[in-house]
């Protein structure tokens, strides 16, 4: 599976469809799971996961930027999956209207300016244009501030000529058991879903989804969970794991008591000591700060990486496998006994920078659902 | 030049050029200079890199995988430059024999069982084939150990049919002023190549090629260094930085006293705000630590990254700028006020950490030489 790659991502898009199955499951009938395929699908390639999403009746995707909605469209398109809607999280900026339309690409619109220009073009080529509109409830992010909203419900006319699918607003903190915030902006959603009656409504990401119905609204969007990971990294049978890691074990050697290992000699061997040398480092996304802390799996046994991650390689003590362990030639960086959320702990962030991270070195190779 | 992206990455070819001939420049005229390019040339694009460092007739391009060989290959032989040797560092593994000859990719040879390979290959299709041999003088990762380092120079016959073109070993802490092991590397080296009468060798990495005359031998390998960033860290003048980074303002807004900026409402403003959200996230390779901490530049004026760093967007406060320093739409992540060692230090790793990390979303461009 290796060839002529040194590490490889084994990623099963039937789990990440069993997933958007089962956040499907949380709401509603009425309610729709939208996917969110930004980030290259969270660094697992968006046209793979949307593809077979598609495929499982998935028709709403969240994009960040117009390039990926852009490559999204054309993937769909070519594996004969035109219908869905794609939306830019991120809006439709200065000249980019037109290429929006040409691909059939729907703007998330975050505050009166990007209307004003999207609503032109409606004007402009006489067809009324779908849009979303963000709200921001409290991220301070990105969504009509507090004044531009006041101002648009008291100026309907202004996206007069448009097809508002969808309000929108984000949670801040909806991984947060009991966290004031959530409930705040709950309140203050559905205040401003009283202004827009009839229009259709959306809150949820991922923690959002795993709230009670009251949060689901006409949409929910999940991500992180899709990939297999809790929104706040806490151990879950509910989602089933989506990747695994494996790479080559490039070069078994001897060293004795004394010797020590990698860039700065961090790592001393007490003992007559096997090393595995293994084909993934840093550039690969495998974060420099798991050295000493990871766990890679050989076989069915479980070996520490020791001394520093180099750019293109770990080092791993294997002195306790026999011979017979190592004959795979390969290493599990990401396994049952160490997997996504446990990674992103040792590396001091969260599984969502562990999968967006993920470098375009590895191979990738995809289970079909 | 963003376009349909919301980040972009200009990187100068011109700078890479003037940064290897510099690194040139402090060996022999003799001693040959060749250009680490491996992780997709740290981060900004083997391609790009190798073409401008063969036009300026560097010869010797280094990667680490086969995967990464034939890509460089493939461009090099399109853009008329068949001539440089790519030499693969992780050497050749099973069943990667005949494509390493196809491409013409020298193995850097890195045990016995690689060495008996690719001579069989050699004898069987009766061909001298070139190969680098590296051996072990304290990373204790790659290279031949110091068994077999004995065995093979009682059994030099081992080689037979093959063109050692170098022996090579690999600096420990060549970036650390007086460390003791980079001189007992250097004997070690010096009393190997006692035993490989005129084969050319090579120690040096970046921090090898900044050492004195005698770590250069006949060819040094410089990577960071090329890329404008010292391997130590250090503060310098003599190599040109590389990377600007550029993203799109792509909201501004106003928030009061009171308000918190994004997910879980970490940062709190304590005035009026003025609020830019930018186009760049950890899925990016912007760290997600370097949220509140980093600097970023608009016109001519800085301002901070405030509250988490979310997949795709940065929030910083501009509050401080008028709006005439933001008629640009766009804000600098790496700018001379703050480069990539600075970065960094705020994300708790090394330049190498921070350029390999580059995303593929982003927009290339390339400033030619």
């Amino acid at each position: 599976m290796l060839g002529h790659a040194d590490s490889c991502l084994c990623i099963d898009l039937g789990a990440i469809v069993a997933n958007w199955r089962y956040i499907d499951s949380l709401s509603a009938p009425s309610t729709v799971t939208a996917a969110m395929v930004k980030a290259n699908g969270y660094g697992l390639g968006a046209a793979a996961v949307a593809g077979a999403l598609a495929a499982a009746g998935c028709g709403e995707f969240f994009v960040a930027s117009l390039d990926e909605a852009i490559a999204l469209r054309q993937h769909l398109d070519e594996v004969g999956h035109p219908e869905p809607h794609i939306m830019t999280l991120h809006g439709c900026h200065i000249g980019q209207e037109e290429a929006h339309a040409q691909h059939r690409i729907t703007p998330v619109l975050n505050d009166l300016e990007q209307l004003t220009r999207w609503r032109l073009l409606s004007q402009k080529i006489a067809e009324k244009l779908p849009a979303l509109l963000h709200f921001d409830t409290g991220m301070t992010r990105l969504g009509f501030d507090p004044d531009q909203t006041d101002w648009l419900i008291q100026n309907k006319a202004a996206y007069d000529g448009l097809v508002v699918r969808y309000i929108m607003s984000h949670l801040v903190s909806g991984e947060v058991i009991g966290a004031p915030i959530t409930t705040q902006q709950l309140a203050a959603f559905n205040e401003l879903r009283s202004w827009f009656a009839g229009v259709p409504a959306s809150l949820a990401n991922s923690a959002g989804s795993l709230l009670p119905t009251p949060y689901h609204f006409q949409m929910t969007r999940p991500g992180i969970a899709l990939y297999g990971a809790h929104p706040a990294d806490c151990p879950t049978d509910k989602l089933q794991p989506v990747v695994r890691w494996h790479a080559r074990i490039m070069q078994l050697r001897r060293a004795k008591a004394g010797d020590r290992v990698g860039y700065g000699g961090t790592h001393l061997l007490t003992r007559e000591s096997k090393i595995a040398t293994i084909g993934v480092g840093y550039a690969d996304g495998y974060d420099r700060q798991l050295g000493g802390k990871a766990i890679v799996q050989i076989g069915d046994k479980h070996a520490p990486v020791i001394g520093r991650v180099s750019m293109d390689s770990i080092t791993v003590d294997v002195t306790d496998l026999a011979d017979g362990d190592l004959v795979s030639g390969t290493a599990d960086l990401l396994h049952a006994g160490y997997d996504v959320p446990r990674m992103a702990a040792d590396a001091n962030t969260i599984s969502y920078e562990v999968l967006t991270r993920l470098g375009a070195r590895p191979a990738r190779h995809y289970l079909k659902p």
